[in-house]
């Protein structure tokens, strides 16, 4: 398979399919393309209908979208272990992926996924009604299911790839959770997974100026 | 099951979810809700994590998102019928979805869905990209699947559950597409389930102002 991303410091979309795969060990060749280049918009013409990562290229099927990938990789690879195995937490599970997938606009647009930057935004009340949704899905997974893995329903699934670039955003500009948000949130940020993309990004050195968000601190 | 909705005369969301429902014949009691009433946030407040629609509840199972109740839909109740059989058309019909479901920002807040009005808008280039888009999803499917049921891919499914509001956005606004993608657009507007819908929302009366974009034609 071939996976399609941009970088690693700012896209967080290529976050979620990358750490899907990376997560359940599947082989895949890494394209790193830049936002904001001609070579991003040449690379993908050939590919995918639309300028988007990521893309997944798995031999003749093309699948464009963190989520469209995410459901494809579950059923094709996965035996839909990608999704919690109860009905019911399956649901919910993705109820909360569809949330983030269309949702939380104005904490998108605030706090661009920035992992080398420190930061702070002057939130609006739109973004602190996201930040406080996102603390509620954090907290109430997370004390549901310390006991059986700490992840959002336990053993990791594509719900907590979805919500990933948020605990890294949420680093990012020092945003503050309660004490059990905070522990899934310690959760993620520890992820020996998560920890190589961090790393991959912490070594880019592009500057996407409309992901440069708020002021040092 | 109980499905929870808004007005149909505006709601996108509302009716991608109910369509499902309607067109595999699965039984279901309607509660329509009003959008900008308070009486909106009551009904939903016990129910959902978030006040928007649609909402499904089956029995202890709630789901909201209009695309994870297609995708709970599919799985409980239509041993994957919901999707295109053969893998790589599934995983097509998935990217569409997903981009719909995340996408078409510019086209959506420009051409509200409006079913009882006749309306003419000054598009921006990015709508105008959109629409394109668009125009090359309809025509492009419909051409290859055109022998084999005429819909994106071939049977009804629900990636045309995703984009029926856009046929009625297209008519209330006088967007002409290509020869193509128009007969799409007339097979999705002739539908018997779709007629439904239409006529409750001309039975409605009330209005939601930022829903009322453009001028009367």
């Amino acid at each position: 398979m071939d996976l399609y991303i941009a970088n690693k410091n700012y896209s967080t979309w290529s976050l979620r399919a990358w750490i899907l795969l990376k997560k359940f060990n599947l082989d895949f060749t890494e394209h790193n393309l830049k936002l904001e280049t001609p070579s991003f918009i040449v690379a993908l013409e050939n590919i995918a209908p639309i300028a988007k990562v990521p893309v997944l290229v798995d031999n003749t099927i093309t699948v464009w979208d963190s989520l469209a990938i995410c459901e494809y990789i579950n059923e094709t690879y996965l035996s839909n272990q990608g999704w919690p195995s109860d009905p019911s937490h399956r649901a919910k599970a993705r109820a909360l992926t569809a949330e983030m997938h269309s949702g939380f606009n104005s904490l998108r647009n605030q706090l661009p996924m920035n992992i080398r930057a420190n930061r702070k935004v002057e939130l609006t009340q739109q973004s602190l009604n996201d930040i406080a949704r996102i603390e509620q899905i954090f907290s109430e997974q997370h004390a549901q299911f310390e006991q059986q893995g700490g992840w959002l329903f336990g053993e990791w699934s594509i719900a907590d790839a979805m919500y990933a670039p948020i605990a890294l955003r949420f680093k990012t500009y020092g945003i503050l959770l309660n004490a059990t948000a905070t522990a899934y949130m310690d959760k993620v940020l520890s992820c020996p997974v998560l920890a190589q993309w961090i790393d991959d990004a912490l070594a880019e050195s592009d500057i996407v100026r409309m992901d440069e968000a708020g002021v040092e601190v």
